[in-house]
């Protein structure tokens, strides 16, 4: 697995110190793993960060000291706290905090649990340390957002192999398989393509189950007459892409073929207005229009897109307009899914996904298969 | 999917209600997936329970509702509470909670995060609900540690087809494959024995690499002379089984072969002392035993090993005795790994693991694989 090159990662925590600064904060609790790998380029399930204006501690137990000890050497000035084999990671938070003194730190409040919280309170005042912890949210994920140019390359790579591998999964004779057989396919082929793993659990729907976009895989076959929803992603080097491919088994029937030549209608608007500036909420009300054209305003339950990174969901959310949720002026370094669908309970169901980045030079697709219409 | 019948799911909130009683607790909201899963049958990335004397509340949003209304009309008596489409499922906990005015409820500190809680607290305050929220750990973790007869046939099968996996991989050529190869025909072997997916990502560990107990699958081919360790599991039905076996790439050198047999005959001992009332840590005590009398007590730096369920990591914790974790007697109805190692950084290690249950007659494995040696 590569990692981030140093400077890159360095780079990173010289702007998080910059949003620490601007918040008022003296350190950082980070207990988010993907913020874990993102600053140190450890991925554990057990791992934190303690990063303060001019120290960086990277916390996690005995089975990742190795690991731990080369990231810490090449990045340098990275202090490491490894639990001892009896307790658990948490129980040297308090360890790096108490550096802080009587200063302010920040925790991710989505993150750490009521415990790790109770916990972390009373070692701290066991030890007479007068650091007040403040919930944060979103402070790492706010660099995250933008995709550097190692990230973006990564990105683009694992998107020439999920189309690779979408390919050759479309060419099969799919017609007759149950959907487990096919889940197996796929995921066969994510591994034969490079993949570390699937980024998600495959979904195969078909017929009536395509109806239901969470559906995964179950012993349905695959018959003449359906639609077949395929969606199904890889991890490379840490990082998840994502696509959707709805075919039809046999020649598709005049209601299904509008179906999906609307989608990709609403598909096209949608990447259409994807440029620097624009509210990742006008790129949904793009495909939502299109939509609601053809009378499926109802049929698109979900939200357009979501962000891809070192999660398969991430920022920017490309989705209606929420007053709690204000849209997000797309920037260049962006990387986000496009995936409009229209669902007929018992009926069936259509969505195609591809996944977008904005560059400095304009919006790229990073996924390139034919939509099966 | 096939969930546990309607009744055991029904015994399992009379049980629940019992230990609540105990608690003198009004309410509990549960929040881990497993437990969720565990009362309900849900499956979800979005769930969660409202649990009361004679309440049942089940909590999810829309893309699950279909599901969902299933289990409730299935179970009786179950009242859906689905967050609306904009909202997060978190936030119609308050909803359910209100039920209980002003008693007391307890919630899950081990999974609730500190931002979950704080909203609900200041949710009820605005409903002036006067509910005291309680933080509790391991009470329906406490009933899922005993394997109702369903569940034990359900990990019986599991452990059959994954003894069928490993039989057909062992039987393979692996010299000269990379190990991240090895490890995806491990996982097109579990999709056709018919897992849904991996428990966890598969180890394939290689030469020096098999002396890092967590590392993955990487691009080391499988040469003469390695050291090879295979730890792979699968899910069948919502329930985790897990087994490792390690090979040597060519003749067992005399050091490889020796290590080999200690590591089994630790396993061996292990196994001897599972019965009724024998405490998990003697348990890992046996193994541990038959480890240092060959020299090899430090190589052996992790437990013995762990509940299987739900989850692929649960109580009992087959491990050394730590004074704020006591060992729980062993009952009938506990399923666990056994799994001793040892590990030399640069040369190599060995780990052999099998999984266990204590039925109402006695031990027996539920993994059957001849060990490579």
């Amino acid at each position: 697995m590569t990692i981030a090159p140093v400077p890159l990662r360095l780079a990173r925590h010289a702007r998080l110190r910059e949003h620490l600064r601007q918040s008022g904060l003296d350190a950082l609790l980070v207990t988010s793993p993907a913020n874990v790998a993102y600053l140190t380029g450890l991925f554990a399930s057990a791992g934190a960060v303690v990063i303060t204006g001019d120290r960086l501690f990277l916390v996690t137990d005995a089975r990742y000291r190795p690991v731990a000890d080369n990231l810490a050497a090449e990045l340098g000035g990275v202090e490491l706290l490894i639990a001892p084999a009896s307790q658990p990671f948490e129980s040297v938070f308090a360890e790096a905090l108490r550096t802080v003194d009587d200063g302010c730190a920040g925790f991710e409040s989505v993150h750490l649990t009521v415990k790790q919280h109770t916990d972390l309170q009373s070692r701290l005042a066991g030890m007479k340390c007068g650091c007040v912890l403040q919930p944060v949210e979103g402070l790492v994920e706010r660099l995250r957002i933008l995709k550097d140019d190692w990230e973006l390359a990564v990105l683009a790579e694992a998107g020439r192999r999920l189309s690779d591998a979408a390919k050759f999964i479309l060419l099969k004779a799919l017609a007759g398989m149950r959907e487990r057989e096919v889940a197996a396919l796929i995921e066969a082929e994510l591994r034969r393509v490079g993949f570390d793993k699937p980024a998600f659990d495959t979904i195969v729907a078909s017929g009536p189950n395509s109806a239901v976009p969470h559906h995964r895989a179950a012993d349905r076959v695959l018959t003449t007459g359906d639609l077949v929803v395929l969606d199904f992603g890889g991890m490379l080097d840490g990082y998840a892409v994502d696509l959707t491919r709805t075919l039809t088994i046999g020649p598709a029937t005049a209601r299904q073929r509008q179906l999906l030549e609307t989608v990709a209608a609403a598909q096209d608007a949608a990447f259409g207005v994807v440029r620097a500036g624009t509210l990742a909420t006008e790129v949904d009300r793009a495909a939502r229009d299109v939509m609601a054209q053809a009378g499926l305003a109802e049929a698109f339950g979900h939200g357009t897109g979501h962000g891809l990174g070192l999660e398969v969901h991430e920022r920017p959310r490309v989705a209606p307009f929420r007053a709690e949720l204000p849209g997000e002026p797309l920037q260049p370094g962006m990387v986000f899914t496009i995936e409009p669908g229209a669902y007929f309970p018992q009926w069936g169901g259509a969505r195609i996904e591809d996944d977008a980045a904005l560059t400095a030079s304009g919006a790229i697709w990073l996924t390139d298969v034919p939509r099966c219409i």
